[in-house]
């Protein structure tokens, strides 16, 4: 096994991202020398993840306060240019909110610095967050399984790639390790293949049994009795528990719920957005038909062939177990157990 | 749009077939000369769908006997020959066979002209079963929805390409036409992605309009009401209904059951096997790893990645709404409406 590779990494003051497009055959580092770069790097997919969408947003700020002086108009301008690079990622608004407000409020004035320990802070911050759900997934998966080695499903990539260090959803699997895994189903997450090419590239550094499916199997494996318990991340969580995430997770948690499999959501506190109320409120993001009709540059369906392609859904809350975030384990009714933690 | 080309025709007494693996993108017709060239084309899936490869077995044999003198022993060897081409092809050994029949019982011992005479009634008797369950199914959308124009949902291909002329789900789609329907949509349908090859070429040439989505994205189409109703094709229907179906269509009818959309199968009494009880007893087959890991020569999944790969799945009967078969509607208890029927 080779070394693992950090996704980003914020060293002599420049920022260096891993290219996941290029993965897993390739692990190439780009350089993120300015805003703009960064602007790129989150829209074109060279970083992904709610939350290293977020931390590539903080270094972007740092990156204009290196050759731009700081005044709160001007500050402002570059913060929303940076969020318009992902409209619908609420971590990048969220982390970028908070810089702005960090430097409104500075007394050192020492901005760039004060924004690249920010950035540093906060990944640790989320080690540390993403270690205390695992523990927690950890310690419900044995009260349900004993010692059983287990088989747990995932879908999309919620690991060290997406998270900057461990993860969410996959970070449950990295804390369990191959000797409490049996195997995990890596759902191939059509169209962009974050599981076949990212999910299946971390375990495969990290050690862990996989078997890669199609989302189309889902049906097959939990009718066979295949799947002890399903773990997914979440871009964004309504006030009612309802979970936006990558496409394919509204299938998977009301299949879940018909075969009387466990279905857990596993977030940061920051992915909640208790100002949105429900589903409903939940604004989707349609992706290019490009994604679907060709892979890389060969066309894989009639050329001119139109698509419709979101890139999340929602898993409303009646059809979700439970919510694991850094301070444990939230349960239905959602409403009042999130309300609760806020 | 370009002529609709038939995948196989019987013409000048040569078969022509559509190589099909060349499709969506290249439009080739290969000429068949001899039973040898057919064995070829059926085990290089230059024609597939059931019926297309059971037709592709019957012209084979008259090919065989354009070359040949007819004796029994030796027409006995062509058809083990031409049904060694796919062993695991019902329709071919159940083709094959009845051609031997008629021939062992021919009385006019013209055997080359009632071997291509026979082979065409049987696409002519399965475009009129096609048919029938097309108008079934277009009485029943009237009924529903009245005169608006509907929005369909498919999976698979099960159109004239598999079929030979017209087809089964996508028969009804073909049947309604782009009067009856605002919009398709069609599952790409990993891994072998026969929905946005052959499904979307299809309905390119019959200028039906539609988009290709992925399997992901069925629950945001369901919620937002997008989906008036789903038509899938069937592989084999067992005594109680349950259908095996491409690996996809188990999801497809739970979650039309969840968000209360009809799920229809269309399917010919053919594909009924009255001595299959229930799901439980219908074998799966497996398919190699290198159906997700690659897509032609191109890794999709890291080197040597594992993928589990079932090509069929099991709709249960209680997740079906109706199935329509040449006799008309089957409804629920379908144990009672299949036992009618046969």
């Amino acid at each position: 096994m080779s070394k693992i590779i950090l996704p980003i990494e914020f060293k002599n003051n420049t920022l260096y991202v891993l290219d996941q497009r290029k993965l897993p055959h390739e692990e190439i580092i780009v350089e993120v020398n300015s805003i703009e770069d960064a602007f790129i790097a989150i829209k074109d997919m060279l970083v992904r993840g709610a939350p290293c969408i977020g931390f590539t947003g903080i270094f972007a700020l740092a990156l204009w306060l290196k050759t731009n002086d700081y005044s709160s108009g001007s500050f402002k301008e570059a913060c929303d240019f940076i969020k318009s690079a992902r409209p619908t990622a609420v971590n990048l608004a969220f982390e970028v909110d908070r810089v702005f407000k960090l430097l409104l409020e500075s007394k050192k004035k020492n901005y760039f610095e004060e924004v690249v320990i920010f950035g540093n802070e906060q990944i640790t911050t989320l080690h540390s967050h993403n270690l205390a759900m695992a523990k927690e997934a950890a310690n419900i998966l044995k009260n349900k399984f004993s010692e059983k080695k287990l088989n747990l499903l995932t879908h999309c990539n919620t690991g060290f790639l997406a998270c900057g260090t461990m993860g969410t959803a996959l970070g449950v699997i990295e804390y369990l390790g191959n000797e409490k895994i049996e195997n995990v189903w890596v759902d191939e997450t059509r169209p962009y293949l974050q599981g076949s090419r990212l999910t299946a590239y971390e375990l495969t550094k990290l050690e862990i049994p996989f078997k890669i499916v199609v989302e189309g199997a889902a049906s097959y494996l939990m009718s066979n009795n295949l799947v002890d318990a399903i773990f997914v991340g979440a871009d964004r969580i309504a006030a009612n528990g309802d979970t936006a995430n990558k496409v394919g997770t509204a299938n998977l948690s009301i299949l879940a719920k018909y075969f009387n499999i466990p279905f857990y959501i596993v977030a940061p506190k920051s992915s909640f957005d208790i100002n949105t109320l429900s589903a409903k409120d939940i604004e989707i993001e349609l992706r290019p038909d490009e994604e679907i009709t060709y892979l890389k540059d060969i066309p894989i369906a009639p050329i001119g062939a139109k698509t419709f392609n979101p890139s999340f859904d929602i898993a409303l809350g009646e059809n979700i177990t439970g919510i694991i975030c850094e301070d444990g384990l939230l349960s239905p009714p959602f409403a009042k157990s999130i309300k609760e933690i806020f």
